[in-house]
């Protein structure tokens, strides 16, 4: 961790403790005022992996925040979507960048991450336009729709040092799914051929290549970089996103594929937490339903049939990708110039064009993230909580066959309603 | 110009005039040296355009020199290139940051700049092996097909910075000649339409809309970024690439098309060229030729059906694109893993589709600047120089035409050859 060594380095950094961290508040007005000056009796605990971050909840009696050290592209990345997005993006109140300090919102129960959720079979019913968004406002906003170059490429250059975590997410996603790496691992020994198969096919490692690439180089917007389920917590209210600290100028459609794909995962989870009392089968038409929503709502496509089907449609028609698009197609934005774009009719073209484009890119990087979570280092725990290790292979084994042919197929898809029909075929043995 | 204002602005920069250059030059041992010491009665000629660069050329009795001053970029990538490419590639003798001044190689007689070359009708028998072998070796070793993303982000961030210079190829060749524009001009009246029906092709507009988005977003490799026939100085021995000030990452196509395209234009202008003496047939099928064997050195197909076709094919077998990828695939590349693409068949499949991808792009890019130099603010003197404005009309005319149909209709060439039938089609009235 090279960044990381530099950044330690830098004048004026030390790394808290628990004691260090009280007396690093009381001295901090902007954290202390969050806690109600209330510092004599404040309730410390350690939330992080032990690894990249220090992260501490800190209660008292009149407040609470979250702080976090070595997390300098998530402050920057946190403070940006923040001011994009207020209603779904954590306030920081404080940020030290000598000591890659954040200080920000603790989010309060009864939010709970959105995968613990999903495994649970509770419905958040605000969930689909909530994230649409945040995804449209977010990914919108940092391109070159909104941005002049200048900008643009300022942001770009800026995000280039968070490389390190570039790198680590090109190894698990594009590379070691498709080639024989040590901590691979898979539902054991029921998906040793289908690990292998994936390892074989050479269709599916010249999609993936491609993707890679685009990855890297493709500087569209200032992603999330890791907008899985897990990095999402919520009530039926309220939709949080949280820890962007592999963000960085990428595809557009890393972000919205880390979403979908994950949420497709969790609907192949289902069958494995089936029981007596719930066989999931209405809770799996939500999440499709989820699927569908929040493709649709973001791209803005179908909104006019499904105005008034429902009180949480209408809000979406002003913020939606292509709505935002429209409204500020006059400004400063550098890639589709008004003397060029000049008739609305040729506008609509280019907006289908672009956001056909966004779908597929979407679909490819979602399938890929699919992929990866099964065959892969780091699984998810809404398979890896199917104690039936044979009924857990299964439904990975469905999500893994989905997945491929997605992501061999992704530009023959012409609607998320299509890509809905075409998981629903694979949810059979 | 702010970047150039704040380059101004930093410590130490004093823009030179003859006088404080000879005082530069006796005070720099690595430019004194250079001239044999001989300082006492030095010739200097001041070539420079009088707006963004100071270009002096510098003899003494025993040597020459160029200076350039505000010229950062340029320096930075001449350096770069060099090392890679020093056949193709002037030597730069001294770089002064704080001066943003560099001191490289005068590119001496006979050397004279290509398009003149082309427009008098002379045959460069190396021309498309010598930039075939600077293309390749460029691009490549700029590439994540050589290095590691690590490095290649470091290279990214820094030419973020050239950013003006970037704006301003934006503006010229995807956007001024697709508007209403002040400085847009076309061989008038009899162009009128032709420029006015430009500005209303609804196709034209969505192809050049994602040739823009890739021209920004898609950070492939370390670019000349201004490979047209003026900036390369040839005799039939020698070619050299002169004039990177606009290098930035960007994607391969954009340099391979500016090179292709002008090629192109350089056709398409012969008719305006010929006389009783030449009639300017023969020279039209070297030009041909060129192109064809330009893009097939590079990309390294079609080798073995040319071998021992001529002395000159020969050496291309081993600095081609493909060969290099070849004998690197085992390096710090961190686009296509050894462990993944398994087997020579697999990386002839990946290095096909990557390859085509490149053609398409290249086409794309190539007939963009074709455009732009007949509908656009800056022309090229191979019609420029036709001074009959019908005549010169027609010519134009032509190349708009096959321009226009390259770039809506790139992706349906599978060879070079059969763009060469493409333009010889509208090589009539």
């Amino acid at each position: 961790m090279a960044a990381a060594a530099a950044e330690q380095q830098q004048q004026g950094f030390r790394p808290l403790d628990e004691a260090s961290l009280v007396a690093y508040i009381k001295a901090t007005p902007a954290l202390a005022a969050r806690l109600g000056g209330r510092l004599d009796a404040l309730t410390i605990k350690e939330v992080g992996d032990g690894n990249l971050n220090f992260v501490y909840i800190v209660l008292s009696d009149a407040g609470s925040l979250v702080i976090k050290q070595r997390a300098y592209f998530e402050a920057s990345a946190l403070q940006k979507h923040r001011g994009l997005c207020p209603d779904h993006v954590p306030e920081v109140y404080h940020f030290d960048r000598a000591m890659s300090l954040i200080g920000m919102r603790y989010i309060e129960p009864p939010h709970i991450i959105l995968r613990k959720g999903l495994i649970a079979g509770v419905e958040y019913p605000l969930l689909a336009e909530h994230m649409a968004d945040y995804m449209a406002k977010t990914l919108f906003f940092t391109s070159l729709l909104y941005n002049s170059t200048t900008d643009h490429k300022k942001g770009v250059a800026q995000y280039c040092d968070n490389v390190e975590m570039c790198r680590l997410t090109e190894q698990v996603v594009f590379s070691d799914p498709y080639m024989l790496a040590k901590y691979n691992r898979c539902t054991s020994p029921f998906l040793d051929n289908d690990a292998a198969a994936v390892r074989e096919d050479a269709e599916l490692k010249l999609e993936i290549a491609e993707l890679k690439s685009m990855f890297i180089e493709r500087a569209q917007a200032l992603l999330h970089g890791d907008l899985h389920t897990g990095s999402i917590m919520v009530t039926p209210d309220s939709t949080q996103v949280i820890d962007p600290e592999f963000a960085f100028y990428g595809p557009m459609g890393y972000d919205i594929g880390a979403f979908l794909g994950n949420l497709i995962l969790a609907y192949f989870s289902q069958d494995g937490h089936a029981d007596q009392a719930n066989d999931r089968k209405a809770y799996k038409k939500w999440i499709l339903k989820t699927i569908e929503d929040s493709w649709n709502f973001l791209s803005n496509y179908g909104i006019n049939t499904k105005m008034g089907m429902g009180k949480h449609t209408c809000p979406l028609y002003t913020t939606a990708f292509v709505e935002l698009w429209n409204k500020h197609k006059d400004g400063n934005g550098e890639a589709y110039l008004p003397p060029i774009y000049n008739s609305s009719e040729l506008l609509r073209l280019a907006q289908k064009k672009y956001m056909t484009s966004l779908f597929h890119d979407s679909l490819g990087f979602g399938s890929a993230k699919m992929i990866r979570r099964i065959v892969g280092i780091a699984h998810v725990e809404d398979f890896e909580s199917i104690e039936d290790a044979s009924k857990r292979a299964s439904c990975e084994r469905r999500a893994l066959n989905c997945a491929k042919a997605i992501l061999k197929g992704r530009r023959q898809f012409e609607s998320i309603g299509q890509v809905i029909v075409h998981v629903q075929s694979f949810d059979r043995d």
